[in-house]
């Protein structure tokens, strides 16, 4: 459609998730307009994330050395670990202020229809991490994916004797309990406790 | 929150029209894991576009060379000048594949509110290019700031005397008279025409 430079920019920025054809093409005309420092400082980033960014060794988190800020963070709780989909449900559990052991991220959830099995997950490096740890928290997403995983690594945990544990399921904080869909109600009403 | 790099790019992409902390955050995490060499070639689409592009010097429109494909191209009728508030306006009306004169570009329209009066619009430059004009079309948007542009640029054309038109308004085809808005249908009114 447009001259050559513009149309491989549109193309390139349409290829990333959730940018449509419209959006591609404003954010291209974004760019042609904008301060050519601020579209250099961009190319850069994109560049230095590929060139520094790696994956922990340890717990498979985004690092930018061999292991990430949380292994290497001497007061963690090492005997903990939460078991996570992805890099960036670490941020999200981090955010809460609430958690001060370690993760395990799995980089994804056991999906057959994405011809995702326990195999195509970090769950071996997962199970070569337990020793001296009392309990894993298993924060996959409560979906069908997250709990097929979270029932798969909870057998896969009890024949090798340590505790597992899964994130509560309910009402969410601040929540209305007329726009509660059945499923999470019940949820709630399976997991309530008794006052005082 | 993320470590340098990642927040880095989460910031720069965040800067971009249109995309929120969310979208920008999904992104940077996608060329985290996505192939190097098409993270690369984004990277350098952004900076090609900043190196070659520029604007037409003789419509605004956007060009590789001192002037655009349209200004070049032999076959274009040069006795007609269609005036656009935006570059991407005129890969818009290209595609209707109805109209084969030249273009002129503003470059926005008259929005005291963003303080853009006629001076900081390309209208000088389209008063130098009407030797031998038959026509100017004005096809501004048809918002109160492209019918503001549309009336001034109709009376300096007017006291130039080289005719000046507006495209049509009305209903759109494909549409449902139900659902046109009452300006719409006031304009189709009108503007309404006699059968045969």
């Amino acid at each position: 459609m447009y001259e050559g430079a513009v149309q491989d920019l549109i193309d390139e920025l349409g290829a990333l998730p959730g940018v449509g054809p419209k959006s591609a093409q404003r954010i291209a005309f974004h760019i042609l307009s904008a301060d050519s420092a601020d579209v250099m400082r961009l190319a850069n980033a994109l560049r230095v994330v590929k060139e520094k960014v790696r994956f922990c060794e340890n717990c498979g988190n985004i690092a930018e050395a061999p292991t990430c800020r949380i292994c290497q963070d001497p007061r963690r709780d090492t005997t903990l670990i939460c078991v996570v989909e992805e890099a960036k449900d670490v941020e999200v559990i981090e955010r809460t202020g609430s958690y001060r052991g370690l993760y395990h991220v799995l980089g994804g959830a056991i999906d057959p229809i994405k011809g995702l099995g326990p195999e195509q997950l970090r769950i071996r490096q997962l199970l070569g991490r337990l020793t001296n740890v009392r309990e894993v928290i298993i924060a996959t997403d409560p979906n069908i994916e997250g709990e097929a995983t979270a029932t798969y690594l909870a057998r896969m945990l009890e024949t090798m004797q340590v505790p597992a544990s899964r994130l509560a399921l309910g009402l969410p904080v601040g929540g209305d309990l007329e726009y509660a869909d059945e499923i999470t109600l019940g949820r709630a009403f399976e997991g309530r406790r008794l006052l005082s």
